[in-house]
């Protein structure tokens, strides 16, 4: 494909640790090719504004690398398909705007979009996928829960981060005899918990894959306490719940179940162990914490490789794909199979076996 | 002084980083002298079950300077003028047992105790001092309150690990238009809030030293927006205190004033920013995160060198003083001169004028 | 299998960040199934004199998995096969003793080895095995350069930390418009030079796997400055050799090729830079900084999954076998697959052509 | 003074981590007043060739306190004193172009200067403030050498960095039973080596401040190896030297003495050591690591309170001056004053005793 391409891409949803490396690596393999590419600022909502385009050059994107968040500014702007749209009175309603991102993207000369993002987004670019946008998506979730991929950016980062935390509560648990409730990510799936909590030697990890049992935790904590060992780590993901449970636990994803818990499930785990047990218990929520930053070189390495990837199926035509890690190479699945298969922890996998191998509980 | 001295030392109060690094270096500088040096776990109370006493040796201490926490575990058991003792019956009563304490240290036949901590452990050792106990204190006070030493060690660990939380929540603040609240350390004295937020370029620094005034905070996050800043990053020390205010809120260190407000200062200021601005705010807790882990290298040698200097100073016969920073030199003070003085920010003083010619607001 | 086995460990060659993982990980899960666990001191040299065999429970190693190096102690102590054994004299020969370990191994009991080592440790694992031994083997290359495996513990470490010292090398090569050639591990596989340098932002990248050519690199980094980029980083790998040269440098690994060069390849093509383009170039060896201290988070989880494994391996009769990753799970090879290949970077492989679509010469 | 002045900003020497942050918070402060405020590119070249003068605003300072190197790139381009001067014939011959310096910076209408520099910086500093520039110097030196102020910015940054290193070699070392010989910088001042060593738990640090006994550090660590301590680690700064010694060392500051030595200190120590006591020893030179890249959370702090200060000296008129920290206070101090001593390492001071106490020997 030798005509000098002209592209564009976007980053949709919350920021994570690599966004940068991708938009670097696609402008300078774009640039490579004397392509033309541009950033849309704030998701689909910058093909809706045309004032919210810029050019995207090897000087602009020289070293971003590096750097935390997206220079492409504010991702969370809405889903096309439903845009929220409100009068001077104050009335909102969602409409339908993916006809004009379409027809904004044709009339700018586009010749294909990276849309970066985690499976929101990437159901949006399937759905612009099949009304003929060529489209290329590149993953991103910090959670590590997207399909077709073994791996993403911003994941290692914030497993990273997370660990380090666990790190660093152990010396001022063990000085206080003290058990150490931390709440790290993890809506749905249970990876960032899972890896920190083995690579931390914490004692306790509670995912959503696995439903805990509050008596179990305490047992654990409790013997550990007779072997010698007055102190005690849980690792908690923000969505882990209990067996057969009715408790609500607030959250940034809002209520659920029945019962109203004021402070997430880190503060909810800490007050039954501290009610059953007598011991001294805090809870600490790592938040946002995982999610800035400098990526790790892992990090960075795969978000440069996926972005330079992107634009390489650009030019080989394949669009309507989705690059992916399978086996440490990069591959291209499409995006259906990607959205087919929702990734959660394996309970019998080999990682679950490796901490329960080292006498760490998950409350079942 | 030739003889052979058998000397101990303990570590009270909270852990902080550098407490390994104190306990290396005296162990090492006694061992140099050929003394005998022996850790007291747990506090004074150490001293009164002497099965809490283990002997130090290089091979014990070697490399523990670079860990978090303190090899004679845990902590805060206790002011043995007032100890609790309780029966069997569950009632208990604080009895004065330094008697036993001073009895015990005479019998163990001990030339002098190191006591290592902050303004509490500061004035148990000078009133054991004032019964004849050789004493000599090291500081130890994360937040930098302590009269006397221009500096302590754990300090610029918990600023350094405060900053690089405020580097992190930068990113993903800037990436979403949003107000980001970070409590750190700091109950009477604003050292650590005022550091890392000039350190890490937040906004609005609120230190118990300067009351605040909310609608001025509000003023200023929104003149930023017009400016163009979209985000913004609030450091809040966790006893700042609004001006005339009546506000009550709940920390580890209990409640005060008048309303009861949940989940501490930092939630509050959160809370009232965003109802004031409309403005998507977050809070987070940093917590526990600051006091654990490695000390940076600046702890550390400082750390060493007290330690050190301590030993010389019972080898010189200057005992009932505090080892202390001056000028970048170890010094002596008396712990009457260290606890005269409560060490706060100066609202006049050159580091608050940087914050200020740097446009950070704090809420004044 | 209920029988409460005796297993023992060792680790052999280099040290790499994660070999305390393994240890820990092994011990956890030996203990786990209320095993007795052993750990062999300096390689298999430690079945010949029994004194350096020591007894591994969860106290001993409890935390240890963040610790660099080796809790066994000193590694390269030979090959059993052809121990030299020197005389009073000093008069040494080789002689086989590998008859004295088995021996040794019989007669105290052992049920398994586990071996963890590199392509030198695993053959001698394989020819143990091949006499009856029951071994399972864990591969350990900093390298990445050992078959059968996606990946091995300490190669993510070594890779950061040559990322984060190319991170700083870059602002001072800016500050003064200089050429910096900065040397990394890779003897004969470049993964290290590759991942660091695209990663860190580099201009050319020297791998063993992709011959170089002294001219090209310069045209390059004076193109470069044309572009008004006046300074530049150059990794090179120990290994990378010039295309149809005759250049020998100086290396551990000893000499080869024809003329002599000192300190190694990184000072020569900083000084044929430096000659042909007159820019002001130096040189910096990483060395051994990329082989000490802790391991990454994914070092830490993988070096514990693959010592967790292991002694399920053991458990399921699986002997003979070396642990590996494949697809982001834990499998098991035989040793003569790990041995079969050599693995190198793939000239034509994804992370090659990111580099390329980098701007990142190869001097080819 | 309510007039709005015009100010400009220099760096000389080379880099330093903290440069950025002086010139953020110049520009911030000077804004703060509305006043305008220039950076001047190459050190004081940038005065003779008027396009190397940049505007510098808030928005182009944003965050860069956070990064290495300095925005007003190179630094070295001579003195203006004696500046080199080449025809089209290569005849160079140094040239007095003060006078040329001193008229653009009137004919710019530029109301102060502020120097941020090293003593070769200051100097010419003193000379222009002596010819009637006003002028406000700013100390800077990675080495810590500089008369007038108890510390400069970077100087905490290179001994966290040689520290770490250390940290990393300690265990490469112990598993290897082998001597790890480190170069640090430090041509004058031994202040890097003196406090990465006693941080880092070196067995030998050799300062410029005390000459060292090749014999005396043989001995050293022969006797460590008696005790059980199989490894060793020597921190040397490059400008360390024997005692009565006629070697000549290759380092960037050139050559000394008589014999010349390849490839610096840290190799002539690691081959005496290897010849004398048979042990395999290494060496490694850290060089440029330790000057690049983000500066620690003290360093950021130092560096922006010294750029606040030297703006609030202007408005103050307290013009010749150099501001300097003085007992944890931002102080001013007269040029000639900072320029009257140099800073040594004091062989009598409480760090070095502190490193004898701790059994580190210094080869004397």
């Amino acid at each position: 494909m030798s005509r000098r391409l002209k592209i564009c891409i976007n980053t949709g949803g919350g920021d994570a640790p690599g966004l940068n490396a991708v938009i670097e690596a696609v402008t300078m393999a774009a640039h490579h090719r004397q392509w033309e590419v541009y950033g849309i600022r704030s998701g689909y909502a910058g093909l809706l504004n045309t004032n919210d385009i810029i050019r995207l050059t090897p000087k602009v994107v020289d070293g971003i690398a590096i750097q935390g968040g997206t220079i492409l500014g504010s991702t969370n702007k809405g889903n096309p398909f439903r845009m929220p749209v409100c009068n001077v009175a104050g009335d909102c309603e969602e409409r339908d705007l993916s006809g004009k991102v379409l027809e904004n993207f044709k009339r700018l000369g586009f010749d294909a979009l990276i849309a970066v993002g985690g499976d929101g987004s990437m159901e949006i670019a399937k759905r612009f996928s099949d009304l003929g946008m060529p489209v290329i998506g590149v993953p991103k979730t910090i959670d590590n829960d997207l399909g077709g991929t073994e791996m993403t950016f911003g994941f290692d980062t914030a497993t990273g981060i997370a660990t380090e935390a666990i790190d660093r509560l152990h010396s001022t648990a063990k000085s206080h005899d003290r058990i150490m409730v931390v709440e790290v990510m993890g809506r749905d799936a249970g990876f960032i918990a899972l890896n920190s909590g083995i690579s931390g030697n914490a004692d306790v990890i509670l995912i959503p894959e696995i439903p805990f049992d509050i008596d179990k935790i305490c047992a654990h904590l409790m013997g550990n306490e007779l072997n010698g060992r007055k102190y005690g780590i849980v690792v908690v993901a923000e969505g882990a719940m209990p067996a057969g449970g009715d408790v609500v636990v607030k959250s940034e994803a809002g209520l659920g179940r029945e019962h109203v818990v004021l402070g997430g499930i880190a503060e909810y785990v800490a007050q039954e162990i501290a009610s059953r047990t007598g011991k001294d218990t805090r809870s600490l929520v790592l938040g946002h914490l995982q999610r800035g930053g400098s990526p790790t070189t892992f990090d960075r390495l795969l978000a440069l490789r996926f972005g330079a990837a992107a634009v390489r199926a650009i030019e080989a035509g394949k669009l309507g794909h989705m690059v992916a890690l399978k086996s440490d190479r990069i591959a291209l699945v499409t995006m259906a199979e990607a959205l087919s298969v929702e990734k959660r922890v394996d309970p019998r996998g080999d990682t679950v076996l490796t901490a329960r191998d080292m006498d760490i509980s998950f409350g079942d």
